[in-house]
């Protein structure tokens, strides 16, 4: 690509080998989970939300288990601002929940922001300046003395205005475009901070270090937040609190693999919303610790509802393959997929697995509110038989022999690859039921009777084209007698008659299925099925089904018969 | 969340260390690229792409520069054979790309195969069985040696069939589910399907490891590469490829990841399409490269028309947020971002930069057809001052003094929390337009004339109330000179008025835009702006503008002001 020599690394590799957090290799404890979706991501949305929709927003935040929710930047915006005068004058944040908001370093906005806590039982006020070499050269034009002093003078503001205010307050800091800060100017600045708020154990500081830019890979990001860590003054009183965004696609990475670098805190939205690429999406990482057996503090239970309330207030759409929210991540279309879901799913109702261990399914759809059944069975022309078999199997009550399947999926993906669309779970029992089950052409069943002497007698009754014919059977079996009369009567040739049957029970009414195959003498099977109340007259009925079948394919030309199985 | 017992870490750690590759920062070097859009991507649509379909998808990834792209799975769909045979037969390959098929280890399906790939110049046949516990467990019920067999007797079938095939053959082999398989028994089954091909440096073969399923942290997997990287026999001879998956929202990180550790070749999709939660983003990955300023040797310099593309061909929708790709990703809203942004590319302006180091945006929008204006600055309640500046002068022409950017600023922000909504810039300018030019209210400027002796003398006419009158005023100036006669002639009370003017060259007309700023006797700072093709008349507009803002706030009540700046 053309102009590629105007680009470059714009992050800083830690001045020391800061790698320890390789040793580890999953996260073994939840982190402390703040909330920026009512700031960050509605300052990114086309619409803002309005004072109602961010009530309701707040609510669903609470109802999921955040403890720490960033409402606003009071001092910037009206609504913001009577936002948080509602909450709390309305009384709407629960004891255990801290809210926080934003401000800049600039004594008037802190002034606003102490007015507008008034009263709070327990707020974080985030100071926040922006440190890196570009922002310092091209946005303040200040040294890197005077961006410390920017920082040092906020944070004793807030010391003033925090004694001045009713309430009970917590502080953090960031160093803003810390992913394009040096790292010991990050440091420096950091440690400057806290030398004003000199953090105790009582009185914990946050130190959040944003990938406000996602500029570097993401062992990077986990190296700077080690290095960072390891040196911090007062750590023991310190909270290190991450904020990713996904600007290289990998904020989830940044994330993980910080929070094995020493990150206690995320700060991320629900689905990752906020600027630009968004910010780190906190479904995905308490979902992704959930499958590894480690529970994230946060309830997704119903996954579903949170995906209405969210989309509704935000106007964003979860993207269909957004991992464990969208569409399309329960779903399995290719058929050896879905063969092996279906056996997965098998084999653990028959074996009391402990553990999860479904191929191709992270997690139980069930576990979050969620279901397989037409989600993960999605039906084009790319399925195979597994798939197919296990939908007629659990919503329709037919359990085919495993040959039928087979035959039977490549029926399906015939017509779907013909109609070019994918098949909803009904007309895909309608294609069996029409191809399959109680066939009358060009032989109709009509009627049976038995005598048995050693053998079975039969007199079938059946009628070829508007005409009706007895024919005469003998076998060692009633089914095998009437498969006589037809092979002897009408010279339908086949042999090796296989046969299953079983009940159908759906709904109140319960019926017979029998599923009868049959080979001709290219050795191909052709398969039928019979549904009655009887259970002799379905079986009767799936091998005249199957006889049909192998009727009518002895006209079809080669092009139109199935594809593989066919030869 | 309940059931979180149910779950445990279903991958397996490297038998010996294998973390060389944390010691590499960045990527330096773009791998083989292989688009699986066609067959992974395709397979997990909801409504396939048609044959006329797959041959236009297959001209727009020829024309991002893909060399090897895998078409299908011949022996398992009608409609991928026959878009084989179109390929081939239609000679639409270029001889510098090769095709991709895939296979299951199975003799009917791998002759077929061949069948489909009679005549093809270079194709890679791509053999694949799944080797993880839960598979050799749930779905084959097989032993290691069972799995073993399937891999060995497939790779010498693919022997048997290319020698017997016209054309020209690489193969290709993938231990399916690898993140599930004991790292041990993924290395021998590789190790025993590359004992039967024997690669050499003329005949190489691709062992390509896939992320089935995302189990891991993206760290985690790279290990696992690097391990195989080491320990695979003919090394040399082995192209080491990878095939992330997104289930944990990490697949961009596997792929950089994987690359440090090995990885020579990355299978993925445009747009990260694919079954789920979709395979790698190859976009993603590629421009990733490129920003850091790595020649990825794929060409989205027309990014907008590909999406236009992939969203016809496969139904599909790039998420608002997706990196690069995504609608929202070089928009701004927050006021401090757009500041920021504009003084960044005023920067660049000014100082001939040779690396874009312009914040909040990863890389020039125009280096992949996008564009910053409209799209950038987008305007919402959350928006400040710099991005609305910006908006004024870039679209309209007016390069307001940085004082009157922010009061304009509040303005807008204001009416976009009334209204509740986003406002367009046409909207933005009909607000400036509407609050801050060529105002008449209460006092409309009518004519003026002036003398000079020492001093300016002028003689000023307005209405007010519909009433002329004329006003004498004196000064060292002609605007000061209407100015003192509105001070002493009508009482209005300002000191210190500043003063800025330009030319404004909009298509055809050229007119005069005057800036006024008056301080009242609390020291705030009212705006005006003239707009005249005369300069003088549009400066003395600008005051009366200035001088109505002022008179209009003294009736104004606290709630109808402005936010910070009216206190």
């Amino acid at each position: 690509m053309k102009n590629v020599e105007k680009y470059t690394r714009g992050y800083f590799m830690p001045p020391v080998k800061s790698l320890k957090w390789t040793e580890k290799e999953y996260i073994t404890e939840a982190p402390i989970w703040c909330s920026v979706d009512l700031r960050d991501g509605n300052q990114a949305l086309v619409v803002p939300m309005t004072l109602e929709e961010k009530l309701e927003y707040f609510q669903l935040l609470v109802k999921i288990g955040f403890k720490e929710i960033e409402v606003g930047f009071p001092a910037a915006s009206e609504t913001e601002y009577t936002f948080l005068r509602t909450l709390i004058e309305k009384d709407l944040i629960p004891d255990d929940v801290t809210i926080q908001v934003l401000t800049q370093s600039r004594d008037h906005i802190i002034k606003k922001t102490f007015e507008s806590l008034k009263g709070a039982k327990k707020a974080v006020v985030h100071l926040y300046n922006s440190t890196s070499v570009a922002q310092r050269e091209q946005v303040f034009k200040k040294s890197k003395e005077e961006i410390i002093e920017i920082a040092v003078s906020g944070a004793k503001l807030l010391e003033k205005y925090a004694a001045e205010t009713e309430g009970n307050f917590q502080f953090q800091y960031s160093p803003e475009s810390f992913t394009g800060t040096e790292l010991e100017f990050a440091l420096e600045i950091c440690n400057s901070v806290l030398d004003v708020w000199k953090p105790t154990a009582d009185n914990k500081v946050i130190i959040n270090l944003p990938a406000t830019v996602e500029l570097s890979m993401p062992h990077v990001y986990a190296s700077q937040i080690e290095y960072m860590s390891d040196h911090l003054n007062y750590r023991e009183n310190v909270i290190l609190s991450l904020h990713p965004h996904n600007d290289r696609g990998s904020g989830v990475a940044d994330a993980e693999l910080g929070i094995l670098a020493g990150g206690q805190r995320i700060e991320g939205t629900l689905f990752g919303n906020g600027e630009r690429t968004g910010n780190v999406d906190i479904v995905t990482l308490a979902l992704n610790m959930y499958s590894h057996g480690v529970d994230p503090k946060l309830n997704f239970e119903n996954i579903l509802e949170i995906i209405e309330v969210y989309e509704r207030m935000t106007k964003m759409k979860v993207d269909d393959r957004q991992p464990y929210g969208g569409k399309l991540v329960f779903a399995a279309f290719s058929g050896s997929h879905q063969d092996a879901i279906a056996k997965g799913m098998k084999w653990r109702e028959e074996n009391d697995c402990k553990h999860w261990t479904v191929p191709y399914l992270m997690i139980d759809p069930k576990d979050i509110g969620r279901e397989y059944e037409g989600d993960v069975i999605r039906i084009n022309s790319q399925s195979g038989k597994g798939g197919i078999g296990y939908l007629l199997e659990q919503q329709f009550g037919l359990d085919l022999p495993k040959e039928m399947r087979e035959e039977f999926g490549y029926t399906v993906k015939n017509v779907s690859d013909r109609q070019n669309k994918e098949l909803m779970p009904e007309e895909i029992h309608q294609i069996f039921l029409n191809e399959f089950v109680n066939l009358s052409k060009p032989i109709e069943f009509v009627n049976y009777h038995f005598t048995k002497h050693d053998d079975y007698q039969t007199v079938v009754t059946v009628k070829i084209n508007e005409e009706e014919q007895e024919l005469n059977g003998e076998g060692n079996g009633r089914l095998d007698a009437i498969s006589n009369a037809l092979r002897t009567k009408l010279g339908v040739n086949y042999h090796n008659l296989v046969y299953k049957e079983h009940a159908q029970e759906l709904g109140s009414e319960s019926n017979a299925v029998s599923y009868v195959g049959i080979t001709d003498d290219n050795g191909k099977v052709f398969w039928g099925c019979g549904i009655d109340v009887d259970i002799m007259t379905s079986s009767v009925k799936a091998l005249f089904s199957a006889v049909n079948k192998l009727t009518a394919n002895t006209h079809l030309t080669s092009k139109e018969g199935h594809f593989i199985t066919s030869k």
